[in-house]
């Protein structure tokens, strides 16, 4: 039925089939739907004005219209109609003619601003606007991602105690101004009261730890409540990590309210109390969500940015680089992290800009200076220790654990998810949430590396121990003999203590937490980053093993070759350094990231030299992980729910060409097509009625199938009601006329309906010959919506994004009803 | 006349016309092609096989042939020619075929690998063929960085005196096994001989000065005489920084030779001599050069790289970052340099190889450490003291005049070396070599800032002055107090001394000079660079005012705005962080490069603080500059020697259609086209003849011009004289036929000549009505070579990038017939 690209208009599209990301009990779903859509006031007065808006809309809008097809070919009587030009909920935007309709704009702009002082500062207004966006985006990523950080260190804190000054003082603040701690015990204060001590006086003994317990799972229980329940009743959009769905939004997509007022409300508020509650989840995808909302809303006060869909996607690209320069203090990692994982379109002058956001939003934070270090980030490390060639060895390993744990996540989590989506398991997201924290609190609390919030667990594992370091993890024997061989000879090599084998055993049962509830954790109906918990799978991992090779090479130092490693009065082996190899490779196998993730990790140490072992583990972790499987988590995700993104960075490997892929097929009824002129207005709507296709080929006659453009449904059937109503004498008889003069008919007839205006003179077509490896690059490359398929110049048929992303699912032996969206 | 794309075939190109680069007189061209032929001895068996190749090469390259048709429609009778698929020198490649071409081979490798192990090995080296390239070319050009950096070392000292150790020993190396010498007078030692010293004995007085000046002299003249000599004797290409060049080899041009065997060793060679003369360069551009070199010849050992020109030319991109990374010690830098500014096609496959590369070379160089102080570069810095917000106003006025200077610079370069070009003055490039190098010389030498080469110049400028230091530039006046106020408060704010405003004066007289002979030394014939002397104008002014602004603050500290600035203890004002960035802004502003700059910067100080004053610096230079003429140095060299560039980064701003720009033209003669079958080998043969384009449309008849196909006049001839040579009965009334199959003729007609094969089947069309900006971004984002235009579905004409080109040079009121190649 459905031979060219179908379901543009299908309503089920609004609220039935979009349950990707909710689940589809009915009267939740028209709740969210209506509230998604009162939340969206700039959006759908802007981009969807009615057809019977008013007439300085209709002048607004006029520049956009005349976009595609220049201006002097249109016929200057018609007048452009509102509505021509915008996009449905759940489309593909087409970027040629986005690109294109803002080049004109800009033009019109140049060629004003010789003629009047005024409009010469407008063009230089016009030309900075991009620049001052880019610094309120900066500005005010940056202040969310410190209130962030301060609340979600406040809640966690709260979840153990209170502070008597003041209840909205962290614990580690609360100590800061008392006098009576000393250096060593800077974290036990008198202000600093724990939930036993306030309720049951006592600070030591097990009543005093089980009431610390159960008032743990409490806070841990009410905050993941809070949390899911504001995510449903007000932003279903809130939940997950945002990034699947910016990658699609992104790649020319169309969700309304994803990057709302609302969803950026409601999943700040929701990603402090989701990290707080102790989940294995952590806020730095978030942020990239939190960071994009601020943008898009940002956009509305340009007219450039506000009205043009390809302009607001550079926007949101350098967003997605302020996010992760927020969550990790990395503005040259954040960029490149958008530019390699997240963009699409990514022109050169983005780059610069995204670059100029990351800055500033990283200093804004830092102003704030949330953690008390002056660091962006919790986990900011400095190595001193060299490493060694033969280090390598062990660093490679974790690169292929980490490949082998991305892999084996991303199966698991994709299995989980589609369990969640097909059983009823999906119809309780509160109790799902409620379930899984109660049991990761519960866990939790008797483990010590678990108890604390993952990024402070990372920071630990990072650490290199000093002398003075009284954590478990550096309890190393001290030896006897301090005065003798001087404090730098004792730090060379040490074996362990009993602290430390304790701890080792503790990380070892959490590493086995971490990695099983990481797994469910991921995808709940709340806020959830990856890049934490999969980093703390890593740290603990390499820190075990970096453990394992310094007590190795402590008794082992005759070996040949741990010979030349442990020279006196130096680290033989620095655990903190595998700690970060290890988080780098299992971050690397769950999102395949490569040089982002290894210039992040680098601008959190700051050496050079580290790239290395991080470049050696990450390379070996992104090889493990593919051979197991292409995709990375986002775009696994990406296909669960459907959407139509065309992934850039593979190659299409099959070598069918353009005609097997095209609608029609061989046995599907000839193409639907308009004709230049001839057919009435009548006939138009009932084939336009009769059919689901998103667009029409018009062709100079049906004999000839010679092509002169394209019409847009959407835009045809505007053009028609709004002529319908306004123009006299256009009834369903009066004649359609593509062309650009008007056939001369019968003195009695209707006067003819002229739609040149919305006919795109300029439709992409390839032979039906073309291999699809360069059809696809087109529609990559160019950003195309659809293609027409000529055959010795007759119009064959037509290849949509659609169409291709179902050959791909084919090929690959998937449902190729699994593509959702035009 | 020409009304397609002409020149193709033209002879002239390969002597003649292709002056950018040598000047024309004719002996010397012909001496230079022949030996440009020589060197290439590779690419010229493997790209350009001659007509009459062996078997063995023809069953080779089977697989390009077929590349672009997919192979079923190719008819299974008909045997690839050798020679078909390959380009001729000063043409553009056809980057769709080319990826079109590797992704055939990638799929039959893949393909194969499930039928036998030795095959899936073939496949899994064949995968990592690029990692070890990279590898290869990584370790090459570091080791080939490094010897340049000893020679120039060495050579550079070698002016001013020899090493009685041994004279290959630099003054430094020299020094260090002496045990006389102590920390202050670290440079003299008795084994360091000045020439004078070495001539009359005499180290001090009039006469030894004038010996050590002539000796100065006569060394800087022989370097360069060496220099320009060998440049023009070996490798006529070697000559300039390389950068315009490699972009448009990029781009998809082919220069063979370019970045051949002997390119590679004379540019070594003489790029060392160039630098060791004093003449006003750098050696960072060429280094870039030697790296394109050491890859494209690496290149030859691999297969998949050697047959295919687009993948060739992502190892080139990579190599363009391992040159910037060598070249600066900056692995991230020079990734996005070469993504920024250098490269046009960058996958992100690339960027992850680039890095890798980067790196490797990175840690080559520092294993063989030139330096000697385990750094890459001679001017890594490190700052300690913030800067202050109101300072952001001198770093913006450093910015205007990097802005202005590039402005002017690029400008007063560009009309020079016009004039060289036109004028008699190309005819002596020996003796103008010589006058620049003997004035630079006779200048340098009084003034010890011109003296010392640029990077020790750079280096001594960003530094910080600590206490100790003895430098003129750190000649403050000692506070008569130490011991009162301690050493740290004396730090604070120093008035400045006799030497230092001697330095002063000399500095400003150093900015004047090297302003000036910049100008002069860049595009002579011997390997040159820009970034040492823009770095070195920018950091002299930067230094000057940084200088300018400690006394500003120091004399008057009761001023509102410089109150909290001097808190006692600290520097008020690091003046070696204004050369720093003084230094960005003039380099900023003369290649307009903006994130790469600033990360490279970034590299080099290690601070992430300092990224905002470079960043405003950055921003405001290329703001500034931009206003006086949008392209950078590179661009500017590229059209002065009419290369067919498509700029990637501008907009196309005009709103012509592609009407206005196809050929042919209105008034001209009908589009030479073909049809697929009808007419003989004679008439195909004449029409070709007849005409300097390098392509001819296929079209089912000349009633309908409806279009079939493309082919190419190389293919075209190849094939036909191939089959008259090989093919039984081949004559001139055999009919040509591009059809699938061979329509039925007359019994006793020789047998037709089927060339299917060589037609592209997919040619790439848009609408006569497609604007301008589409069309050129399809250009650009594709990399086509041509495209033909239709009208309702029949042919009207064809676009190349030429006539891009030169509708752009038109709007612009440039001259079209600059464009010289295709």
């Amino acid at each position: 039925q459905v031979t060219g690209f179908g379901g543009m208009d299908n309503p089920g599209y609004r609220t039935g089939s979009f349950d990707g990301l909710h689940h589809p009990s009915d009267d939740d779903d028209d709740e969210m739907v209506d509230i998604a859509g009162a939340t969206l006031d700039f959006s759908t007065t802007d981009d969807v004005p009615p057809l019977s808006s008013s007439l300085t809309e209709k002048h607004e809008s006029s520049a956009g219209v005349n976009g595609n097809g220049p201006t002097k070919l249109v016929d200057p009587l018609e007048d452009p109609v509102p509505g021509v030009g915008t996009y449905e909920d759940f489309n593909t935007i087409d970027w040629v003619r986005e690109k294109s309709k803002d080049r004109d704009r800009h033009r019109e702009i140049t060629s004003k601003s010789r003629q009047s002082t005024v409009a010469l500062l407008h063009s230089v207004s016009d030309a900075f606007s991009g620049w001052l966006l880019m610094l309120l985006v900066g500005l005010m990523s940056g202040a969310l991602a410190g209130g962030i950080d301060i609340s979600a260190h406040w809640l966690t804190d709260m979840k153990e105690g209170v502070c008597l000054n003041g209840f909205w003082f962290n614990h580690e603040h609360c100590c800061w101004t008392s006098n009576e701690t000393t250096f060593q015990e800077r974290d036990r204060c008198p202000q600093w009261k724990s939930w036993a001590e306030l309720i049951t006086g006592a600070t030591e003994g097990p009543f005093a730890y089980i009431v610390n317990y159960l008032m743990y799972i409490v806070w841990a229980l009410l905050f993941s409540f809070l949390a899911v329940t504001l995510v449903r009743a007000f932003a279903p959009y809130a939940c997950g990590s945002g990034i699947p769905e910016i990658k699609t939004i992104l790649s020319g997509f169309i969700i309304r309210g994803y990057l709302g007022k609302w969803t950026l409300i409601i999943k700040t508020i929701t990603l402090v109390l989701a990290v707080s509650s102790g989940l294995s989840l952590g806020k730095e995808g978030p942020l990239v969500h939190v960071a994009c909302c601020c943008a898009n809303i940002l956009c509305h006060l340009f007219t450039k940015y506000r009205k043009n869909e390809a302009k607001r996607r550079e926007v949101l690209s350098a967003a997605a680089a302020v996010g992760v320069s927020v969550a990790f203090g990395a503005p040259i990692g954040g960029v490149l992290f958008s530019l390699e994982e997240v963009s699409y379109y990514f022109p050169l002058k983005t780059l610069w800009r995204s670059f100029f956001a990351a800055l500033v939003a990283a200093f804004t934070l830092r102003s704030i200076n949330p953690f008390g270090n002056s660091r962006l980030v919790l986990f900011y490390v400095e190595f001193h220790a060299p490493w060694h060639l033969l280090e390598l060895a062990p660093f490679i390993l974790l690169g292929i654990f980490g490949g082998l744990w991305g892999a084996l996540f991303i199966r698991a989590n994709i299995a989980w998810c589609r369990r969640r989506k097909s059983t009823r398991l999906g119809h309780y997201p509160i109790i799902e949430v409620l379930v899984v924290a109660g049991f990761t609190a519960l866990l939790s609390y008797p483990n010590s590396y678990t108890r604390m919030s993952g990024a402070e667990l990372i920071s630990e594992l990072f650490n290199d121990c000093s002398l003075l370091d009284s954590s478990q993890l550096c309890g190393y024997q001290q030896p006897s003999n301090i005065s003798e061989t001087g404090v730098g000879n004792t730090l060379a090599d040490r074996p362990a203590g009993p602290g430390l084998y304790t701890a080792l055993w503790q990380l070892a049962l959490a590493l086995v937490f971490k990695m099983m509830i990481t797994v469910v954790t991921f995808g709940m109906k709340v806020p959830s980053g990856l890049f934490i918990p999969s980093m703390a799978v890593g740290a603990i991992a390499g820190r075990l093993l970096g453990v394992g090779m310094e007590q190795l090479a402590y008794y082992n130092h005759d070996w040949i070759i741990f010979k030349g490693w442990c020279s006196p009065g130096a680290d033989c082996i620095t655990p903190g350094l595998y700690a970060m190899v290890g988080a780098a490779a299992c971050l690397g196998g769950v999102t395949r990231m490569t040089v982002s993730l290894v210039v992040i990790m680098f601008e959190l140490t700051g050496g050079l030299e580290y790239i290395v072992p991080l470049m050696a583990a990450t390379m070996t972790s992104k090889w493990v992980a593919d051979a197991f499987g292409r995709e990375g988590i986002y775009e696994a995700h990406i296909r669960l729910n459907g959407y139509p993104f065309l992934e850039p960075k593979e190659e299409f490997e099959h070598n069918s060409l353009a005609v097997d892929v095209m609608r029609p097929r061989r046995a599907d009824p000839a193409l639907a097509v308009l004709t230049q002129e001839g057919m009435t207005v009548g006939e138009v709507e009932s084939l336009v009625e009769s059919t689901h296709y998103s667009g029409f080929p018009v062709v100079v006659s049906q004999e000839s199938q010679r092509l002169v453009g394209f019409v847009l449904r959407r835009d045809l059937l505007i053009s028609i009601d709004n002529a319908r109503q306004r123009q006299e004498g256009v009834v369903s008889a009066s004649q359609v006329v593509f062309t650009e003069h008007a056939p001369s008919q019968a003195p009695d007839a209707p006067p003819p309906l002229r739609l040149r205006g919305i006919l795109d003179l300029s439709p992409f077509t390839v032979t039906d010959h073309t291999p699809m490896d360069i059809t696809v690059d087109i529609f990559r490359k160019l950003g195309l919506r659809q293609c027409l398929v000529t055959h010795n110049g007759r119009l064959l048929g037509i290849i949509t994004k659609k169409d291709i992303l179902k050959h791909m699912a084919q090929i690959a032996n998937r449902d190729p009803d699994s593509i959702l969206f035009n």
